[in-house]
Formats: structure tokens, C-alpha cells, sequence
């Protein structure tokens, strides 16, 4: 079968998609180079909010429908290229293209965070490619090293940011010595956060893209619900003032590791040595450390979104696609999911802890809380007390741990909550020293 | 045509393939799940030499072949993985398992930045895949980002650390003040360098992998004598001194850049601002900078070199192979090398410049060379004048300029060579601050 053209589809003309719709027209004689016949945009499925906007009137309108039916319909679309973001009703598309024997391009976390898995073995059943290198890390190659370049390691870790709008506050954080709620305002006004921000600063967009790649990374289905999430809300400049003292910085960091057969896969805050790469990695910026058992530590940095960065993965993935239809294959990587490693619960890991208390100004009160820490095994590894409020008569103990396992580390947290001498658990974060 | 599994000859026994042996043996059930069948070390040609040394006797006897006739005529031999290094015998080995219907592995970046095109071309007459990720960064994906992920992109430029052995060493003058023959004795004691380190520090071995990235990204055949060439021998402590004084960090760049429809393509040592990620890629670490009109900048950092790192990228580029015979296609992406685009002469690129001159301590001096650089259009951005020799009277001017052509830099330097007051040029660096 020799294909004359390979057709696309595309599913939404929002910020990404107007991108790709421009880069498939633009560099349509590359990508006829690339893949060795002409590759053309045959439709492109609209709201009818989207014909009124900028978008839309810069295209041939002979390319724009709102007919769902007649898009899914058309025989002249090989590759179905979803640009549309959110659960729904992205992911019954997708599965209409699926089953219509469409392959499919998406830069969706959400969809493939929460129902990879189950496209994957139905576009396996219709033999076609499913294929989302543009859903983490914008531009950054991430999927694709997992499926080919890192295949044949088992991979030990993953220390990722991977969300640039909360990279971005902390970072203001750090430098400007700002609190939180300055730095998103400031943020926000940038474009750099929503005007509901939560998705971003509480880590529900870091966990879809962990989940991605972790499930590739350990070949498990890694659900986002599995993931332990914590956002950066509750960080205040008083935090990044001692790690600063402490050499640290603070990241809001996604992990995945493997520990013997088990994975632990978390997004929270983090203390990380200020000399370590991720420490360096500021404002809207994205860096993935891997660590494999034969390649060591890579580390994957670039713009994490954007629709410009992002048009580089999915245009990319149409290429490979298109690829595949004129090899006459579907995707060759077939991703397995069923290793069996299990997921350990959250109080099974073992970290660093950093502790902020305020406490009661009064002789022997370091004694009654260190005793704590030792009543659970716990051991110190640095503390600093300071800042007396005459007014209230209080002090500040900030303290730093070894080694500890998550579930002492919280009995101890409850403990000393019920310390007469302890005002307030101001703030607890955990340290990665990897 | 069902494969019942894929047979690999190995070519070498030396650290890395003797590396490479290992993980095939030992992950062939890894190997197996992804390819669908197995993959089997078939035979190892190996030197008579070779047969005393410790890889070979741990492997079992009926591996090893010194015939190499029978190792190409062998029929359960797929795929061909050249691990021997050096132009020869390699280029001809290589040559002979093309011809002979066998995929390609290979991670010979001499061989492949020399002869690279040709060997392509027979590859393709052939049917076969040639794949070479372990040429160039160890286990960092790189060709296969060039080839498939970064494809959408117009290449703008690569900047790259790409040679471990004088990053280490420069690392160590930069950290210790030490001149440059300690810190090569250094990296000589730890094996960092070769008792004849020329390849390495004259900067041949960056040429051979920036011939071959450059090659890929801007579809031209840029050969290793196509590229500008510049060792790091004469770089000394006192560089490093007013280097970190300004503000930079010196490292050796391997620079390949477009400008409108033509490359340079360039190794040397530059000075770099020290806040910049290059600058923080320390020892033996590779750390590889790619800009393109999409993605924008994009980072790839790690271990650049060592039989681990390696043996990742070949392996993986040998599961790759292996899928494709079990699929019954070659290499997917076909590399063009013809965009016609012309290298630019040394001389006509642009860039900054770092000029250390020891110069008579009298007045005047400072007016007569900078009168030197405004005769050739040439604008200084800053001064340094310091360090009285009283006993010869002589003082040390180092000067950074703005941008300015090559050619106009050059005839600057021979012309301040002419004046009776500078008493010797000491050094002259080119400072990138892109």
C-alpha cells in the first residue's frame, strides 16, 4: 500500500492547536521531507465560540467544522491530533478516533494521566499509534527517551519539576524574599498561573504528568490517585529564609523511585541541596533527572509548555505517526504495564525532614521535643532555635532530621502537637538529598 | 516473516563491549519484552590477544571467534554491534556487514563523523539500519532527538560540552587555581585522560562528535576537517583568574550554529558567563544545548563517556534494530544530507572576544591599543590593566570587546603584535554569551 498523502485531523483550535494548525501549514515541505509524502491538514473540528475568534479567521474556512459526525467520519484523516486539553469530552474523542482506526497525537496529561492505560490497549486492538510526547514537559524529548533511548536500564529514579507555574512563584519566593500570595498574584498577572490557580499550586497537574512518567518509566499503570500530592501554598519566606541558611532550596519536586520490586511516587515541596542542578533550575523551567542503572543520572531541561514548545512535541509525533502509516506498522514500542510493582503507601517512605515549631520560650523545652524525636528513633541533624517574640514570649526551632521513615516521622508530628510547649507546627517539609 | 528471535554479532572485546556482552547475557529477558523475541549474543570477534584478558574469561568459550570470516558469513547474526573503536579496522568491518544484509550498531564516533554519509548511503542501498546513539554522550539521547523528537524544528544552534576529559580538566583549574599541566597529570592519574591525551585536548574528539550532531541537525555533511578547531593547552590559571573576575566560567565549546542559510562549526575554549547552565556542568559531565524555533532551548546533561553509559545507548539502539527486523522494516528515518547549506569560513563568523596582552608599563599604552581596535571597527567593552612586572616593567591589559567579525579580530591581534609596546599576546579567547 502506497500512500499518496497522509491526512490530519484536528481536534480544537485553542492556544496549542492554533500553533500546530500554523506549523503543519507552514512547514508543510518538511514534513512531506520527513516523512516522504505530503502531509496535509485536511479539517480541523471548532466550536462555534472558536469561528469568531483570531485562530479562525487566519484559516482557509473550508478547513474548519463543527460537525463532530462529519470530522470522525472523513476518510481522508489519518491521524487524529486532539488539541482540546481537560477529561472531557477529550477523552471520547479519542476514543471515537480509536476506534474509527485513527492514530492519534494528543498533548493531553489529564486523559493519559488518568486513562492511558485503557487507550493504550484499545489503540493496540486497532492497531493504530498513540502517541503524547507534548502532554509533559512541552518540547522537552521525555516519552520518547523512556520508550527507546533509556530502555535498557531499570530505572532507579525520577526527580522532576515539572510544573512551571509553581516553579516560577517559588523562585520569586527565593530571590525576593516575597511571601506566597504575592508571588502567585504576581504570577497570575504574568499569565504564568490561572485566575484558579489550584491545579498548578497544589499539584494536581505535577501528578498527571508523574503518573505519565512513572507508568512508562516502571511499567505500571501509575494513576494520579496513587500519587501522593502535596502543593506549596502553606510555604511561607520564613521556610526559604532557614533552608537558605541551611544551603537548601525549595522545589516543588515530582518523585518516582524504585526501592527493591516497589515504587514510591510522590509531588510535594522539597528542601534540596542549593549546589544540586534541580536547585538551579529557575522561573518557568522544567528539568526531569533519570537515574538508570547503566546511564547513571540524565537530565532532560527546557520551556515545560507553551504553545511553541509544546507544537515542537506534537508536530514531532505526527511525523513519527506518519512515519508508521507509510511503513505500513502501527506505534513499534508496545508499553507494558504489567510489572506488578506495587505502590507503597505514603507512610513507608523514608526521607529528610525539616521541621518549623514555634514554641514556648522557657528552659528545657529543646529537651521535651528532641525526647520525641528520640521516643520514635527519629535522629536530629541540625537545629536552629532563634527569633523570641518578646510579645508573645515564643521562639522559633527549626529542625533538621536523618533519615526517617514518613509514619514515625507523623506519630512525632502528633506528638509534639500535644506538647504544652509547643504553640504551632508552623511548617513541615521534607528534604531530597538525592 | 516471523522471527523466532534476533542473533547480535559482537565486534571487540575491549571495556565497552565487553560491557555490552554483559548486559545482553544479562538482561536478555528485558531484551525479549521488548523486542518479542529473543535476542541472542551470537559471537564475539575478538583479537587473539583478547582471549588472556578478563572479559573473555567470563564468558563462554563458543562465543569467542579470531576468525573473522566466519564471524560475517555467520547466518544467525542480525545485527552487527561494533564496539572496537578507531577508524580501522572498524570503517571496513562495518562496511563488510552492511554488504552483508546485517543492521548496524555501532558507538565508533571516529568512524561515523569520517565516514559517516557514505556509510548511510550503503545502509539504505542495503535495506538495513545504521544507528549510532552511543557516539556521541554516553547514554544521553541525542541522535535519536535529532532524528525523530526535535524533527518539527528549524535548528538554531548547539552549544555542547561534549568531551569529559578537558571539562574535568578545566573544572580543576577553574575550582583550585592549579595550571593546566597539573590538572592534566591529575586527570591522567585517575584515567580521565590518556597517556597521549592529543585527542582529547586539541579538542579532536569534540570535532568528531559536533561533526556528527551538526550533521544530523542541519542535514549536511559536516566532516571532522570542516570544523574549527582550537585545544585547550594554553589556557592558564591567570585566564581563569580575570575570567571569574568579569563574571565567567571557561569551558570547551563545540559551537554549531545557523545563520540564514549557512552553519559554523567551531571548538574552542570560551568563556561563558558563569550564571549560565553550561558553566555549571562540571567535570567529567557532558551537558549538550540545543535551540530551536519551537522548542526553544533545550538541555541534555550527563554522563558523556564510561562502558555503563554507553552500553545504554547501544543497547538500546540494538532493541531499536531488533524491532525493526521483527517488523520487517529498516531505520524509519531516512537522514537527509543534502540542504546544500554552505559552512561559513572561520573568518567571516562573529562573536566576542577576551584579549590578555602584556604590554611596557608607560603611559600611553592603553590609547594605542585601543586605537589599534577602533582602526578595525572593533568596539572594547571593558579593561582590565593590572599586575606591574617591576622587574621587566611590564603590564598585564586584559580586554573584552563587543561583538566583531573574526577576520577584523585577527588582523587587531597581528597588528597590536606590531607595536613595540606589547611585549607578547598571551592570550586570546572567544567569549559566547548566547
Amino acid at each position: 500500500m502506497t500512500k499518496q498523502s497522509i491526512g490530519i485531523g484536528l481536534l480544537g483550535l485553542g492556544i496549542i492547536a492554533g500553533q500546530v494548525a500554523k506549523v503543519l501549514l507552514e512547514k508543510a515541505d518538511l514534513l512531506a521531507e520527513q516523512v516522504g509524502c505530503p502531509v496535509i491538514l485536511r479539517k480541523i473540528k471548532v466550536l462555534p465560540v472558536d469561528l469568531e475568534k483570531e485562530p479562525a479567521r487566519r484559516l482557509p474556512p473550508e478547513l474548519l467544522t463543527t460537525d463532530e459526525d462529519q470530522f470522525f467520519a472523513d476518510p481522508a484523516i489519518d491521524i487524529v491530533v486532539e488539541a482540546i486539553g481537560g477529561e472531557n469530552p477529550a477523552l471520547a474523542y479519542l476514543q471515537r478516533a480509536i476506534s474509527g482506526g485513527k492514530h492519534l497525537v494528543t498533548s493531553n496529561k489529564e486523559v493519559i494521566a488518568k486513562h492511558g492505560a485503557a487507550l493504550k490497549t484499545l489503540a493496540q486492538q486497532h492497531g493504530v499509534g498513540l502517541r503524547y510526547e507534548g502532554s509533559v514537559g512541552g518540547g522537552i524529548p521525555l516519552i520518547a527517551p523512556f520508550k527507546y533511548d533509556l530502555v535498557a536500564n531499570d530505572i532507579k529514579g525520577i526527580f522532576a519539576i515539572i510544573n512551571g507555574t509553581t516553579n516560577y512563584i517559588l523562585t520569586r519566593m527565593g530571590r525576593e524574599g516575597i511571601d506566597f500570595p504575592s508571588a502567585l498574584k504576581s504570577a497570575q498577572e504574568l499569565g504564568y498561573a490561572e485566575a484558579n490557580p489550584e491545579n498548578d499550586i497544589e499539584g494536581i497537574d505535577a501528578s498527571y504528568k508523574l503518573a505519565i512518567l512513572s507508568s512508562l518509566a516502571f511499567q505500571t499503570d501509575v494513576r494520579p490517585e496513587d500519587i501522593y500530592r502535596e502543593g506549596i501554598s502553606r510555604i511561607s519566606r520564613r521556610d526559604f529564609q532557614y533552608a537558605q541558611e541551611l544551603g537548601y532550596a525549595i522545589k516543588l519536586l515530582a518523585i518516582a523511585k524504585q526501592i527493591d520490586d516497589a515504587i514510591e511516587v510522590r509531588v510535594h515541596p522539597a528542601l534540596i541541596p542549593e549546589d544540586s542542578f534541580l536547585a538551579k533550575v529557575d522561573g518557568v523551567y522544567n528539568a526531569i533527572l533519570v537515574e538508570g542503572d547503566l546511564v547513571g543520572k540524565v537530565l532532560f531541561f527546557g520551556e515545560g509548555a507553551g504553545a511553541l514548545a509544546t507544537s515542537s512535541a506534537v508536530i514531532a509525533d505526527v511525523i513519527s505517526s506518519a512515519r508508521d502509516i507509510v511503513l505500513g506498522i502501527s506505534d513499534r514500542a508496545t508499553v507494558k504495564l504489567d510489572s506488578g510493582k506495587k505502590i507503597i503507601p505514603m507512610a513507608e517512605i523514608e526521607t529528610q525532614y525539616y521541621l518549623r515549631i514555634n514554641v514556648a520560650d522557657q528552659p528545657g523545652v529543646l529537651a521535651r521535643i528532641s525526647k520525641v524525636f528520640g521516643d520514635h528513633l527519629i535522629s536530629i541533624s541540625s537545629v536552629i532555635q532563634k527569633k523570641v517574640d518578646e510579645e508573645t514570649q515564643t521562639a522559633e526551632v527549626v529542625i533538621m532530621t536523618h533519615p526517617a521513615r514518613e509514619k514515625a516521622m507523623q506519630q512525632t508530628l502528633q506528638k509534639l502537637g500535644q506538647l504544652d510547649v509547643v504553640k504551632e507546627i508552623s511548617n513541615f517539609i521534607r528534604v531530597e538529598t538525592d
